[in-house]
């Protein structure tokens, strides 16, 4: 089958690589239909995030599961279906507590042999270790672009909002307008934030953000934290989403959320930050940092997407075909896309 | 002034009253300027409620602060401001824990002396013994009718869902669509619910439910058994409403529930029950009854009201004045009316 | 093997029957070496649960892995294992959420077909369908009769506290102390409440609450409610356990709560029963009804039953033979034992 | 009446002032009985908070109410009452919510213009500005020095185990074993910790910390580590408290905490810190920081002080006298008191 592989920083391409097979009870394997490449196949790309050359790479996909284990009940053969981007035993302590993303033995696709070795989705089929808590059923008529949106991004925007405890009539702040921090501004609208300031410095970004309903604020042209105060009272945010990943951007949360406040972490750190605990502190912040609970929240999220309440479509904004990986590659490390979706 | 009294069951009347002053530090007078006729008034006007003859009734209400004692911090004379349904000392065991509904010193507007004998405000001016809690400054350029339902009838939705633990994504049934049924719908809908089920028998208001994004089933020409079990994939609701306040509707409401579902019964009980506790017991499910908690409601509401994401005005169907009581009441209890706003 | 069988309603009988063999990966046999006597056991041989004569009755239980199917993984051969009473397919809509004892596809030990069909533990061995989510490993040097208590007794106890919300410093109220209610009353101490009032109308269950920190008050001959309000300041406690299973039991409970309180039912309901409703709803209560989540909480029970926090020694009065399981049901029916350990 | 100031880095004394009167219907005039040193004290004998020369200062004490405003309904002349160390309005948004220690016109005693001008409670009087919130009465029989940890030291170790979302079973590690952390090991262990380990260098706080039932680990010559790994299968503890407010407690905390646990700083921070974000990112922690909000935990934590679940006298070093502060504040600073408890 044909695959996209990483070779080097800045060079993927498509390999031949034979066809997984099921090989144990809890597997299935899936033909793919639609993957995407995410902000996190960037760090790979851009070699930051270290795998083999060689291995398969992508994490987000829907398509038709063609085998499976006797030990997989909640999907079956002939199943349309979409995949969390992680895999989890259902059997661990985490597990046991619902803590999917914290599993003791699970695993990222397409991460290398540091998250799993879990060969990608970026492919003509993949296989799922655990395809009873990874895989899903789409429901009926949903679009590939919408339900590839459930097992990643806009769970993770879900994740930012229900775990920062966001509350109907609450105002929230959202640092960092990529697909991520653009799905956690439409997941808390949807979850009843009254306001949401939206901040970026790339205008179609803060444009599609506004269209989501936020107040869009540039981060330099405009002046963010006059906002955040004139929509509070002076008070600021109930909760403020950091989606970047960079320690500007969680000072920038932490200013920005009101005493007793929440702040949410969900761009990735991988190293120390300067952090300005004494405003944490005078403040009485909680700031809770880490990758989405994707398994968790992806039921309620397939309800919202097909109920129409969260509607991710705009962020598409390519469709390319696996052997366009290279170009479709570059063309987002150039930050001209949001969403890309690849079909094999 | 004029004032709205209880005379006898079916008589309400416009009477003369003396003006009220401000006698006390947590004290203000409010001068109304609109006010409603509420489901609740209908217990009183009925002879349910028991209450003196020649009480002044109503408890929703809008207006400008006209005097105010001196400690009173969060309004001041010359501030536009809604008044919730009750009272709250901010100091007792109830009110340190937020639970400002149950204040040991509490009471509603307009029910007598059982309610602690706050004249009520279907009248020109009303006494607010503590302001602090009770007021709130209307948000600029917010209508009367709209910052009419914050204090009461919205309150009352947006605590049906959020005590119920409503996540977003989650399927909400509502039994009864009087004005809290359909506020209970609005706030499902604006906290994230997927889908609300929505049953009454009367077309009229399961039209308004359908406008505001419910599936709205007719309780006997419909199926709403089969309308829940086809919206949750033969499960049931994630929460259930019971916004009548009779035994079928929470026996409704507890056959609709999933296993480990909420139930919230915001509609008034008084009496003992029938309740299946088998099934409650077999679903492990969690039942939550009473009053709203307002005061603790009132500030996210009017965010939500203030952004546009609830919008109660298709509820108020008639506009009249407080000389036209008699006539509103009994438009009322013919139902002919959802919301009944009165101009003094 | 020899097992006890359910005959008929006050006749139960040691058996020869098959030992069990693993058949599919999740399964485990273990071989029983406690087994206990439960209160759910007295439903099934006074008849009200209905089982299949020659059903091996029994849920708790103690023991060693003698064979496991391939998709085993949290424990091993020759592991030494205590079991819930229940099973959970760890993958279903309900198990996803972690309400394992409401799986869809769970069942319980020993109950016959309308629990699962799974056959009991009051056996020399114990087919287990879920190994994965119902055993665990038995911590060095906890005694049986100690371990015995994690999987049904105290997880029971655990539960009505925490789903309660307890929080350190509450007063407790539990109605009816048989072992549940006394699992429940050092739940409660052994979580923080301040004050646990423990009623029941024998007195050597009175004993034992007392000697575990409660304040014990005879049904009868004491005066609960005022041993209530004296406690409380008047105001009712803060949870109220119905540890019986019984509308009179519920009705004290919701009489015992303060405002704004929790009352559990953690008693098994199978039928209608009258409630105050009007006293739940003007006192704003929550009322949770349902059987333990034990699988959840097996984990924190062990690790308080092995720090010593919880000690249910005291409840054993009873260790007898497997053969004599007629004499053990007799003897548990005329109320003569709190817990009744069997040894194969 | 005498009164401690502060007179410049490490000099108090006792100076002549006027006694306190009752100017505002909130305020009320304590005769103080006891009072305590405490860590935070040492911050402005250090010259680390910055207060004016001549200021009154102490913030922990009992006494009793010999005036009170006619606002004031919580307690009455005559009554023995202990204080919290902060004042809280109850109507502003923050103390609507129950966040009274982040009151937007909240202060804490004898901290200078900074935190509120309101003079300390280190004097023979002490002029309470929101009488209704800051004070309780004390529960009869308890001892003062029992009840004076109450409004402090206790509801901090409280309000670090509650906010940090323990539950019973749960294993927690202490940093740091000033007052602060041991009543936090000991609110640890009334909340059903299974499980505490507390790390200090000092052998005699670790020496109380084993009293009070917690694994104590010298942080050098023990190994914190090795113990938190073996309590816990290798997991790391579920709560993390940082009882220093240092950077390396923190780092600490975060390294000790499982993933998806908790770290909660209740150690003073003022400034930035270096924080390891990619381990609390990898582990999906929760960081919790800021003053423990006393007037919300001060019922529950006298009720367990009463019901002798809690018990600070270990903690109580030395009684001395008002006129020996100078001497206090010495002794204090050279680390050879826990608690000083002096008498006017």
């Amino acid at each position: 089958m044909k695959a996209v592989t990483f070779q080097a920083p800045g060079e993927v391409r498509l390999d031949d690589k034979p066809e997984p097979e099921v090989d144990g009870p809890q597997q299935a394997v899936v033909r793919v239909e639609a993957t995407g490449v995410c902000g996190s196949d960037l760090h790979i790309y851009h070699g930051r995030v270290k795998i083999e050359p060689g291995f398969t790479i992508g994490h987000e996909f829907v398509g038709t599961v063609v085998s499976a284990g006797d030990g997989v009940t909640t999907v079956s053969e002939g199943d349309r279906v979409l995949g969390c981007f992680c895999t989890a035993c259902g059997t661990c302590f985490f597990c046991r507590h619902g803590w999917f993303h914290k599993c003791d033995s699970g695993g990222v696709f397409g991460h290398g042999a540091t998250m799993g070795s879990i060969q990608g989705a970026q492919a003509e089929y993949v296989l799922v270790p655990t395809a009873n808590l990874t895989l899903r059923r789409v429901p009926e008529g949903m679009h590939d672009d919408v339900a590839l949106f459930a097992g990643d991004v806009m769970g993770t925007g879900y994740h930012a909002v229900t775990e920062g405890g966001m509350r109907p009539g609450d105002t929230v702040a959202v640092f960092g307008l990529g697909p991520v921090g653009l799905c956690a501004v439409q997941a808390a609208r949807a979850a009843g934030a009254a306001r949401v300031i939206a901040v970026d410095s790339v205008e179609d970004r803060l444009a599609v953000a506004a269209s989501f309903g936020a107040d869009a604020v540039h981060l330099e042209v405009g002046d963010p934290r006059g906002a955040i105060k004139a929509a509070t009272d002076g008070r600021g945010v109930d909760l403020a989403i950091d989606a970047v990943g960079h320690p500007a951007a969680l000072d920038s949360a932490i200013r920005a959320a009101r005493k007793q406040g929440a702040v949410v972490a969900i761009g990735v750190y991988a190293e120390h930050a300067d952090v300005h605990m004494g405003l944490a502190f005078i403040k009485s912040l909680t700031v809770k940092a880490g990758l989405a609970n994707v398994i968790r929240h992806v039921d309620p999220v397939l309800e919202l997407l097909a109920s129409g309440v969260l509607d991710p479509r705009p962020l598409v904004t390519h469709h390319m075909g696996l052997g366009d990986a290279a170009e479709a590659y570059a063309t987002y490390d150039r930050r001209e896309a949001l969403k890309i979706v690849m079909t094999p």
